[in-house]
């Protein structure tokens, strides 16, 4: 089978049910398990949050490929020391330290000193975590990793299981393959590929570098709006989500799992990035800074930051974010008598 | 302009933030109310909820027409004696009964009844209230109408605001109109047409009847599946939404509108269905009951008819329905040792 | 005893639990209900919610007073001619009409016609009801009233036991004596006076009229935020209660009272602003509008005008109120590409 | 088949899902609707709540009888000359009046107005309604009445479809035969008979009365305790339930229903109370107030009465009941410093 | 005193306030803790919840015993060596492996290495923990544990401070004394034994294994069963408690406590089984899952396997559980067009 | 500038929204961050919760100072041993037992012990940690601590970043300076002092003691109260806060930083007691234990201790507190029938 569709284009909306078929087709009507799917694919549920979570909640999709997942070798663990990412937050396994912190520029550093040791880095080995607090068995918490790579993950697929991804890419695009299809990403927008996702990141644009906030608990959401109303900050239709776009081939695959803040890896003899057609609402996506809608003082005085919220992690307490994502766009600044 | 798509098109998906354009790029980038809108539309909210409602219940779209809304004469109301539609439902205003009902069938009877004052019967005025409960100036409530009908409604457009409708075609086709786009529902097919939302509905098939469940207060939506997890009953990839349509059309149109359990109408002198594109999560849709997932008791007893809900409109209880929309669909019945 | 403070002084905070003594160390300390209280003041309590409402919801307050509010004769129903007060607002009991409607200004035609009944029109008898729905004997719903009046309530003292007056004084100062204390009103100033607070108004320039907002259920409160967080809108030190002031005043009054929408009558012997002290969190409060944190959009596109809400009242459905008080401030206008 | 058992025996608990079976193995072992019962008894379902209401508030009973419920003639509405129960309590329907008001004793006025008309009055006949709010068709109010009356129920038989009624006796013991068993309600106790369960009452004593608060919408339940703890108040295990008891009696056997206010009548010509076995927890209870742990201030101040709740119903706002069953039971007073 | 009772009697019901006594009157009449108990005992509450948890939820039990249960001699640590058990569950504290994991019988292996260091190995030396989460010392999270063993616990009883155990035993029955009486579980059957209440297993069978599923948080329930209605899955009347039942006996008793995930022991000089009567809703409870009520799709498609959930222990994220216990019964497989 | 108000003045209420000028006009006027504060003053915002948290909970205060609280040297580790602060409650990290523990009187010991180290031991270095559960750094737990000094805190400083403090004076008054103001706490008395505000404090009577209750998650608020009602316990009026009190003192001064569990110092020029006018409703306050209205059974039983509960910090399950602080006040016991 061969894909036709342009793979770059997406489909808008946030939280949609959505539906994409490579082929025509290649969804079965009706129903999620037929005893024959078309093409002969197997069909795959992907939970994003407990079965029993209620509707407004509920994340899952279904995924229709051309071989069953679990083909693949048991997983091993990698050597912590062969990459950068800290799996342990508690007091006495970080630094913790009440002064303010702004990081200067990274990236130059951390080339060199991944030159060092290899002249390929990609997104998975030039991952190095900043900071994180909680702890992902449990499911609560968050961490921050910069990356920084020049090597794009040929043959290699990564998931991780602890959490989402939120990917802020400070210089160089992302060409990301994913199970749901391509995302290009370039500077000013942000990518969330949510827990347990398979992916590829190449780097069209050569060595690169950006941020990475994860959060082990809820998924990302947009916040509630309150007073605010029904338009405001970042709007629902400027999210984008792949179309399917699939690849049959047979190689050499290595799939790099994150599991309990630690690296595992296993093989397989074809890529995974083989599903024809899916349907559902778990899905990765992308978002472009630029169309976020900034609200904030028409009079007088400074609003919270929280006015800035582009997505958000929720605890167990209302109001209470594990995470937010918040961004300081380009506004208009009219407040009166009010000290800048 | 002119609507070069084929209308009867449909997206997939239930509480999706849909967008579409019947003209090409017909919809704003990046921002719903631009100081020029493409081709000199005019932008519309459409609200469903309170502005305030939280995300995960807030409904509203935006509508890009070739005139706006506003543009037609007062409404004046109608003479209660020329419809059938009954508005109060206390104690006193209705018959109310404690034997249970199963209604014969009516159509026969209603269209001789009609035939008597008027050989030309559309959907509005082939309305007749079988039966309510509370009252929509509160937004509390329901009511049950049949409708037995065979004219179109040429050149006029209903909307109501007192509740959404949810339609049940007994005999005949419904084509509909509506400013979202056309809407083809068979036998076998339900309807609903969230409250505001103009439209028209046409007999492909000649005389017609059906039934017709309005709830005064909350949307319908789909039901918490609870421990049957993410999949069954209903499942929100089979809710059919129409695309955009519209027609540039001048001439002496009749809006009717049901406000208050009474029937106002206004005149103006164009289509109200020129809506070019729209963007949004409040919307009209329709579904086969064919896909409906039955789920039931594969050892032994009785399950609740819950378990046949199709949807749903909440009340402020928890788990108490203003109105559940129940079907019978057929099934395997397998329990052992069970009564019949 | 006598009063020796300036009664137009007031008390900063909005659900504040307030103390205020117009004598010194005329409150309890340390209980509600001693056996003796000082200056042998009788305490009761008023209560604005259930006893058993939560804490963050729960209001009500301690009054001391010389005489006991309970002293006066039964009360008697007043004519329904005597006022303009509505108390039906169903289907049939009102004019519902799907038109739009902006009043043109009622005082000229309301002045003159209440002057062929009478000279003098007070407060209460210069009420006329504008529109309404829902009951007050079920807690639910609104009545909307304008007032235009041209007496002072002499020795005469007005409560509603239907719901909270938010009254909008459109010409001419309010001045407010009521149980709590005593509250000046201006133009562009608005005033709140919960359910079963008695209370007299004059005129101090002469004839005047405004608006009244009345609702059936929860007491009005501030919005809710989201992301504008912990600042913004209506800021709670802005709300100004009054400090408790007395007249100890033997002579005819009468009190009259709004229940189930028909007004009633009764006399006693003394006036009934005897509250020498008070403390508690059920009071009444008044706002300056200037004093609103205008908050919008500062990018592109209109917010939905929830954002320009000062005081909402609940209903039983998150998000969704029963009325909102919404004010449009002068402000800046700064978003780009955006429709005016 | 012929009851062998001591009917006016009781189980503890309240909201227990109780087993009680009249003969040996009556009740279906391990399912609810076996295709044969245990005896041959017919199965039925009384349910309390929606089907959906969520496990912790859900209620329903199985009841296990001789012949089907179904089994009778169409009800047909008894004029409303002949009974003297209201059922509208809308302004205007009903005198409200702000006045405070204690009862004298009704009793005498009564049955002599009553012996006017008849020389037999029995419990239906015998209610008087004082005063209601809300409106039982939308599920929302309560209404208080007296009985007074002096025959038995013979052949007769009542359910009440529109709420709950708590009965309190003052004079006279009620005898009280239900579908699941019988209550003797002495003076200091109070029964509750749930929507819907069908009784007689008997007056060994002669010539009795009493008074009830019926409940149109939550049934009523033991209050949440806060700060009190695990117990206190009327605690769980003083609530008794009856056991089993039918009769199997072919007569001509009269059923009177309230619904919407109104009363129905219906002819059977066997005995309703065929109940061999029944399982579930929507049951009739009674309750002895003298087991009331009172609890109160042991230090300084009154207390809220709310302190003395026995039941409440609970309105859609929490805290805020419908109506609150409280009584003032012998207790000490030992406050000090404390007004009496 | 001597027990007179048959102890393998049960009470059915879930969640029920039950009442039980070994001796008549037994149970002090409406009231917990009279100053003289009938037969001199001793009133104990044991708290299963915390005092303040609403009415829903609260659980707790009034235990009337011979001897209060704190003579005892004061606790002391079990070298973690002589015992199986795990109480880290955190990154490195245990194996974290992101491997799909099926257990191959552990019976043998584990018998013949406990048979090294002992010929007789009881229920709590035979727990061997195979995985966790979490952390009992903040009430979250789960471990699960095997046992298999060959000895009773003579004169020793066992009692866990960190969560509910919920045993399955896979081969042998466990004969089960605890302080609320005598359990008797047999294969099929499973067996809750919440935090706090002391009890021993004997094995009538010889050498016996099984799993347990211990849970921190909160206690185990039964799952809401959403649109499946007010019947199905585990109904609540198949739950079987134990009647009271206790032994006089002077002896040398051992207690064996687990708390913070450790062991520690104590002495007294009689069995702690002296309890001759209880109430409450805090109790053991056994369940025969051949009574499980079986739901599946009736039409097409599988359903997620949270269908087949007996008990569930809920987090704070509502609809995503701790742990939920799950069975794959027998059941009709009617799906159409599905895959096997 | 000069403070010319007495310090020691306190206002009521508790949760208010308090607004206190040390100089006249000090705060601006209906605005928070004026481009020019009255004298000179920089405005900061003191958040006690995160922005987005709901209106009736969230917590912020503003204050104006003489110099930015930001102007201090950057924080440095202080040596685990040069304090008795512990930071890890971990199974391994604390030595947990089941054993009940009663303290036997600390301060003799510990002061001796102290003095073996230092003859001046201030607050913060006279910390104990006795025992605790969870960690700061996840925002879920608590610590108990208890003092034991004889050193004022002389141009120290300290604030927590981890959790409140509510501190218990056993032996010796608490003269503390705050932020906020001054307080003053005698015996019977308790302070808390919320995270993040900074603080000295000095012992007038010499040498001292005492307890310290630290929560790590929400706040300390009054518990919910139920049946009781709006009045009991501990009432609102009688929670006490500081007035605006401030020093301009240039000099060397060491700010203490409690956060993650270690202590770290930093360096600055002048006091940071320099706030002329605050306002908000994030405040330190005390509460005289005396106040207390003690409410118990008035006819039998014992009440659970939950009923003498002064503050509650609660935990995301409704009811179950991360920890109440409770007390045992003098009071009449009038329980009939009942064990002493």
């Amino acid at each position: 089978m061969t894909n036709k569709i342009d793979p770059y284009k997406y489909m808008k909306g946030f939280g949609n049910h959505f539906s994409s078929e490579a082929l025509q087709d290649a969804l079965p009507k009706g129903q999620n398990t037929p005893q024959k799917c078309p093409y002969g694919l197997y069909a795959e549920q992907l939970s994003g949050t407990a079965f029993t979570v209620d509707r407004k909640n509920n994340q899952r999709s279904w995924l229709y490929r051309i071989r069953p997942s679990v083909c693949h070798q048991p997983f091993t663990k990698l050597d912590s020391k062969s990459h950068h990412i800290a799996n342990k937050f508690g007091i006495g396994d970080i630094h913790h330290i009440p002064n303010q912190i702004r990081w200067s520029p990274f990236n130059k550093l951390l080339l060199e000193d991944n030159k060092k040791t290899s002249n390929d880095i990609d997104f998975v080995h030039g991952l190095h975590t900043l900071a994180g607090a909680g702890d992902p068995t449990i499911k609560n918490g968050l961490a921050i990793h910069i990356y920084t790579a020049n090597a794009n993950m040929d043959n290699t697929a990564f998931y991780n299981s602890d959490g989402d991804f939120l990917i802020v890419p400070q210089h160089g695009r992302l060409d990301i393959i994913t199970e749901f299809g391509c995302l290009m990403v370039a500077s000013n927008e942000i990518v969330v590929i949510p827990r347990g996702i398979r992916y590829s990141i190449n780097f069209p644009d050569g060595p690169s570098r950006g941020y990475v906030l994860e959060v082990f608990g809820n998924h990302f959401e947009l916040p509630d709006l309150g007073p605010i109303g029904a338009n405001g900050l970042a709007n629902p239709r400027d999210f984008l989500t792949p179309v399917a776009s699939f690849e049959e081939k047979e190689c050499d695959y290595t799939i790099i799992n994150k599991y309990a803040g630690q690296l595992f890896v296993s093989k397989q003899d074809h890529s995974p990035f083989d599903v024809v057609a899916w349907h559902g609402n778990y899905v990765p996506y992308k978002y472009d800074l630029g169309k976020f809608n900034t609200v904030n003082s028409v009079s007088f005085d400074h609003i919270d930051p929280s006015i800035f919220t582009v997505l958000t992690s929720k605890s167990a307490f209302p109001g209470t974010a594990i995470a937010d994502f918040v961004i300081f766009p380009p506004r208009w600044a009219v407040q009166e008598h009010t000290f800048e």
